[in-house]
């Protein structure tokens, strides 16, 4: 007979819910902090004590009721989110107790869920909240979405928006190492620094800055073959006017529009796609899952060695969570933006 | 000892060539007709005496200094354009005298020009003017940029806009021998009932109609998964938010925008293309060079069978060819535009 699931273990989990929907980036006073109990695993199911959790962009959208590519979130219901944990109890042949394992285990404590969410074990020699970044969708996000959307060749430019961010940082190191010059865009001299010193970008620029568009150009003398877009907006309207003949655009994010409810407006595409033969495409991780272990392959190996750098912008417990990703929108993070738990 | 060339020949050459160089739509008044004197061919060139003279929305681009894809149209200069005519005298052994041949000869009477210019020779057995459409640029750009782009297949929605139009009547039938569901948009109720009954359109919507978007909603019950796209503008920003997952957009011409200078507004794609993982390209004849002589050996015989139906709008004589390009941006005609000289 097995002991209760629940006998050694934690009695209450504190979790972040969704308080009300927001319109436009989601803030503090959008979340609510709750005491429940822990719910025992039910045969199929683990109990998880979660060690860090992830704050992404993308959540902007899981919360809206905006067109997205999932369902929203509900408001009452716990902040979705990738995260990392121990498995503390496992009602399932699948995973182990003991184990450090990544899945959509939300904004909090300790989650019990189905073993199908698992998605896979850390390594167990590099630090477990890479697996929320460069060995996460941050890192998979950038490596499948540069080479098979913005395909580029040893010579090209590569310009990166949000460059110093958990994607951003990424693509620039790795367009790098496939021989192309990068420019990376950010949002002051000082992040722009650690794109060019810590990330190895060719060039940085502040969007931020007066002279921005100046800049830009100054930057890409000859033009932009790859655009690896994470904001849309301004920046990006910046970078169309670049794009060379047969041009690729990675729309990977839309973090420089605040809403998408009524449908902004910017400067048209179709003239500059049509006269360069350019490309603009979106990127969206859950459509290349058979290919993200192939990713995780090429990453692993990289941060091992330490060629490729990285860097976390780490909140400290779960009480730092309701505002985080205003801060994220904001651009006050430089990498990986996590929360750490224990 | 070789004969004069032009001993038998014509002493003089109607042209029309650009006056002033126009803002937005070119009209009658931007043009000039002018007689000057036939031009001998000198070694390596040929006379051709043109029979018809292409009209092409394309043409617009060509007479701007907005950034293009090829340098202007300069004033004084006869207007670039495509015709078919005759070889009257051939000073270059790869052209022969008494063929029919289709280039980049103007909208001139006669053009001496370089045998290089001499693009390819017509099918005797076809109307000669379907060198410039169905079996020109036309039928090569609706050819190569809906399979090549748009990769339709078997079950998608395609939707086309300038669904009447010289190149959207031939991505219609195509895309339908391909097994889509085909949905034409165009500028009247007359054209739509065309599309349909002659061009084979599963459905077909009328962009002036005030009900429009409810029209093409629904028609498009299960969305769209190609839009071959020649407008641009309001007609396809009525159609993005209906885009399926993984959905194509060809941008082949932007016809609806009167001008990109200064660069107009519209809704932004970006979140469109990302949560739909979408792909939004520009396809550009003058890229796939290559692939031109696949395309014509694919439409010839659909044309000859007749299986493809094919309509041209025909401008009588050289005098008609300034108001030309004003008349196809009002959606005056319906198929290919050409201006019949002989």
């Amino acid at each position: 007979m097995s002991k209760h699931p629940l006998d050694d273990g934690p009695v209450s989990n504190r979790r972040v819910v969704l308080g009300a929907r927001p319109v436009g980036i989601p803030r503090a006073e959008h979340f609510r902090i709750e005491t429940v109990p822990v719910e025992p695993p039910a045969p199929g199911q683990v109990l998880v004590e979660n060690h860090y959790l992830s704050v992404d962009p993308a959540m902007r959208g899981w919360v809206s009721t905006e067109s997205n590519y999932s369902d929203p979130v509900r408001v009452g219901e716990v902040m979705r989110a990738s995260a990392v944990g121990r498995v503390l109890r496992s009602e399932s042949d699948d995973v182990r107790e003991g184990d450090l394992v990544v899945g959509r285990f939300g904004w909090q404590e300790y989650a019990t869920v189905d073993a199908a969410v698992v998605t896979r074990t850390v390594p167990p020699d590099l630090p477990p909240s890479y697996a929320l970044g460069v060995l996460g969708a941050n890192g998979i996000t950038a490596w499948l979405g540069l080479r098979e959307v913005g395909r580029p060749q040893a010579g090209d430019v590569v310009a990166v928006s949000t460059a110093a961010g958990g994607v951003g940082s990424v693509v620039g190191q790795l367009a790098r190492r496939l021989g192309c010059r990068t420019v990376g865009i950010t949002g002051s001299s000082g992040k722009a620094r650690i794109c060019t010193l810590e990330f190895g970008f060719d060039e940085a620029v502040d969007y931020r800055s007066p002279t921005f568009d100046d800049d830009l150009r100054a930057a890409c003398p000859d033009g932009v073959d790859v655009y690896f877009d994470n904001t849309s907006g301004p920046v990006s309207d910046a970078v169309m006017p670049l794009l060379n003949h047969r041009a690729r655009i990675v729309v990977c994010g839309t973090a420089a529009v605040a809403s998408w409810d009524p449908w902004p407006t910017g400067p048209r595409v179709a003239r500059i796609l049509l006269t360069r033969s350019a490309r603009m495409e979106g990127f969206l991780l859950q459509d290349w899952l058979d290919r993200h272990d192939e990713a995780l392959a090429g990453l692993v190996p990289l941060v091992r060695s330490g060629e490729l750098s990285t860097r976390e912008h780490v909140f400290a417990g779960l009480d730092s969570a309701p505002a985080s990703l205003d801060a994220v929108y904001q651009g006050n993070n430089i990498g990986k933006a996590v929360i750490r738990l224990r």
